[in-house]
């Protein structure tokens, strides 16, 4: 046996990094023999009981984040002597530079790390990339990484059907000889590609959207068509895997109501995530046509599909005061060339989205769908991107990395026709969307929560090009002149570039 | 005691309608004398315990809505003799042509009465009409039914502080010597003037959205600072009296996040409801700023103040998707002439709103604030209309009653650049807002769900003038020639009379 930092296997154990703890045990690869393991651990007066899972043959294995450095005792429980009662000490240190702990909300509709750095996804989805060959992967987690995307979503179960070419060759279960999935025999080697997949996001800094379930099947696979009890078997398995890795987020479904199952169905999926997941990582599902209620308690963020709500501005926020949640867009059709209307957007219309998901404080993510010679889409297989939204998107991330303070939030909601985000009396951004105008009359709205504008506040203009990537700072200061019920002007008037999309960012000093 | 006609004392009691029990028990005036008072009505399987109520000296009553025809028995029970055990039997006719029946949630996103006729409202709103003095009462009533109004929001507590001239006679409680007020001393006319208003509107046909709590109290009167507990007796009062009249509409108050409660004592307020009001009457809550979660399970529509939902296309649909409920826009902002922004539109403005919440599928209310010569305004006093929307909006009303269905939904939700809605293959209403195309090419959208056009349906065009309230019949028909994926076709083309607000309704023939 032996515990061991699982990314570093050379470097110590980290806060909010993976300790793994490997173990002989009785052969399991019949489900008959297979023992059952779990571990407590233990320091102060902190109690976390972590699921072990078993690895392929005789060999089991627990992984435990410690959510605190300092010193930690464990011991594990299992109905196999050999695996029973092995007990043991470490230190876990501090964490290293990279690693911010796991995203948890913020500030109601926004994301931070643990430590308190603050998350603003700007995500990608390549539903299938897992299932690809292995050149493949790495090529895709180079494009995510390279793009400046710090989330990916994806599925665990490969996708059969519509743009799919290529059949995996592996599998998460074994199956029977009558073709059905037996969920009691997982593939070792299967998982162990869906945590390389998680690892190397971890590595990157991106943030792994992993989706449970899915309805893309096609009547190929059947992996769709497993019962509940199936399922559970399922996720008791993959979260003993990952949940130790603080990337994770857990996204039940894409498009959970195609798979027309009961509400309630999911309902209970969400509640085994709340038992079973001993660090709470971030959960939600994902629609087609009907939402699922994001107000119930476990979900933690609305993952939605609609690009319309950000076809146009005002609309997207509505989300935000029905579920006081992030809201996470994680599809708002995507850059590419389908004959489907979802798949249809050029480069310019989706950056353009982007930038109004960002102005009704919300959050979208991106996808690719581009035929290419197989018939298939990036935003299935992966690999490099063709489209012109990818870098433009790397740069609005970094516009949001510069945001000092939670996230932007809309400043007077149902009232700002400028749709004016930030945080009052300190960041304003407000984007000029379709609109070209040559210059801007200095005026930023009063909101009626938070600190009010004051006349003699000082501001600094900066104006960013949201499509050709530049930022020109301090373009214009301002003092605000005249601060009325509900907006504050000043005498100032900054000539704006020619153009479509063009941002203001306005940055109080003093 | 008398067992009587509550609306018409010389006619049979019908199903729907109210029957009051009269009764005589010891002086109530002081609270330690008072005795309580239920009753069980039974008719066939059905037994529904029933609240009574003490209506001033030594006289009680209680009240029940029939909700089948058929042979009655009722028995009272109480902690006074004289009130204990009093039985009868009734018949309760079928209900008089005018008596559809209480109005319920129908198909979701819609409303119908107890009889299946379709309910569409078109709201106003009068917050303290009923504490005016009588003639002005009397005006508002006919001045709402005249305009075609078929819903009225208003307060049962009397309003204070701004736009708020007159102190009403009555208040809803005696006081105490120091001022407070005791909830265990009702005041019967008080109580007896809300009812008389239910009851002129449930003649009118009107709906009565009975606003029980709020802050509009401007440190006046005080009534916005009872206990919980208070709260709570008033409440159980005012059902006994009013849940048996059909048209109540519960609204636990306006702009509720003014008052500065733990939401969970919402909650609570709601749980009451569900347990003092034998009719399970619609229940809901108005926010200011703050939405409720309308997918609480007591909630049966959302009523929502936001006039940035229905100044675009398109974001009032969004709370559809997130409530799956009727969606009751009751405060859109006012046509008026205040210096606050609330207040300020135009007729043609908040007509366009109410045009705008149809084609998203929901429903909106009226509200007029002109500065009277007293600095108050119609949607504080009532009275005669001043505006030029009201006419209108009883035109809205006349086409929604013409819709053949349960109401109107989005065609093809989050795709539809045109903001059809209707009845797939049946009906459907586009409004062209302030576009004014010279000329229309028949086409329609093709929705996800519901029955799907085919090639050779046959459809009629009306074009309706929304401003003018004209509505040119049967001006084109068209058979659909080409039927794509997501729309369909037919090579005629519909001149359109000059001007905005022009809507088209277009349905089957063949």
């Amino acid at each position: 046996m032996t515990l061991r930092n699982d990314l570093h296997p050379d470097a110590p154990i980290e806060r909010w990094g993976v300790a793994e703890l490997e173990l002989d045990g009785p052969d399991g690869t019949e489900p008959t023999t297979r023992a059952h393991l779990s571990a407590v651990f233990e320091s102060g007066a902190t109690r976390i009981e972590v699921p072990g899972f078993w690895d392929g043959a005789n060999r089991y294995a627990v992984r435990f984040s410690p959510p605190e450095a300092g010193t930690w005792s464990y011991r594990t429980a299992s109905d196999a002597a050999e695996l029973d009662g092995i007990a043991g000490v470490f230190d876990a240190v501090g964490p290293s530079a990279d690693n911010h702990g796991p995203v948890q909300v913020a500030a109601m509709y926004h994301f931070a790390h643990a430590d308190g750095t603050p998350y603003r996804p700007v995500g990608a989805t390549v539903y299938n990339w897992i299932h690809q060959p292995d050149a493949l992967v790495a090529q895709t987690l180079d494009a995510v990484a390279d793009a400046g995307f710090d989330k990916l979503r994806f599925l665990v179960f490969p996708q059969g059907g519509a743009h799919v070419e290529y059949v995996p060759p592996r599998f998460p279960f074994a199956r029977r000889d009558d073709g059905s999935w037996d969920v009691e025999r997982p593939d070792p080697e299967f998982f162990r590609a869906v945590e390389s997949a998680v690892r190397g996001l971890l590595e990157r800094g991106i943030e792994a959207d992993v989706i449970l379930y899915h309805p893309y099947d096609g009547g190929q696979f059947g992996l769709d068509r497993l019962s509940e009890d199936e399922d559970a078997v399922y996720l008791d398995h993959l979260v003993a895997r990952l949940a130790a890795y603080r990337n994770v987020w857990w996204s039940l479904a894409n498009e959970y109501d195609q798979l027309e199952r009961p509400e309630e169905r999911w309902d209970r999926v969400f509640q085994q995530l709340v038992r079973i997941d001993p660090y709470g990582r971030l959960r939600s599902i994902h629609n087609w046509i009907r939402l699922y209620d994001y107000n119930k308690p476990w979900v933690t963020h609305a993952s939605i599909q609609n690009g319309w709500a950000v076809a146009e501005r005002g609309r997207a926020l509505i989300y935000r005061d029905a579920y006081r949640k992030p809201i996470m867009l994680d599809e708002i059709q995507y850059e590419g060339n389908t004959a489907e209307r979802w798949g249809d957007l050029t480069a310019r219309q989706l950056v353009h989205r982007f930038w109004l998901a960002t102005c009704d404080g919300t959050y979208a993510s991106h996808g690719e769908s581009f035929l290419d010679e197989n018939g298939s889409l990036h935003i299935v297989v992966g690999g490099a991107f063709r489209g012109e939204s990818p870098g433009r998107l790397g740069f609005l991330r970094r516009i949001l990395d510069e945001v000092d303070g939670a996230g932007l939030d809309p400043i007077d909601k149902w009232w700002d026709e400028t749709s004016t985000v930030g945080i009052p009396r300190r960041h304003y951004l407000r984007y000029l969307g379709t609109s070209a105008p040559a210059s801007w009359d200095a005026e930023l709205p009063q909101g009626v929560v938070g600190e009010r504008l004051e006349v003699g506040d000082r501001f600094a203009v900066d104006v960013i090009d949201t499509w050709n990537m530049t930022v020109a700072e301090n373009v214009a200061e301002f003092a605000l002149a005249e601060v009325h019920r509900n907006f504050a002007t000043a005498p100032v008037t900054v000539p704006l570039p020619e153009g479509e999309a063009i941002a203001l960012r306005i940055r109080r000093i003093g």
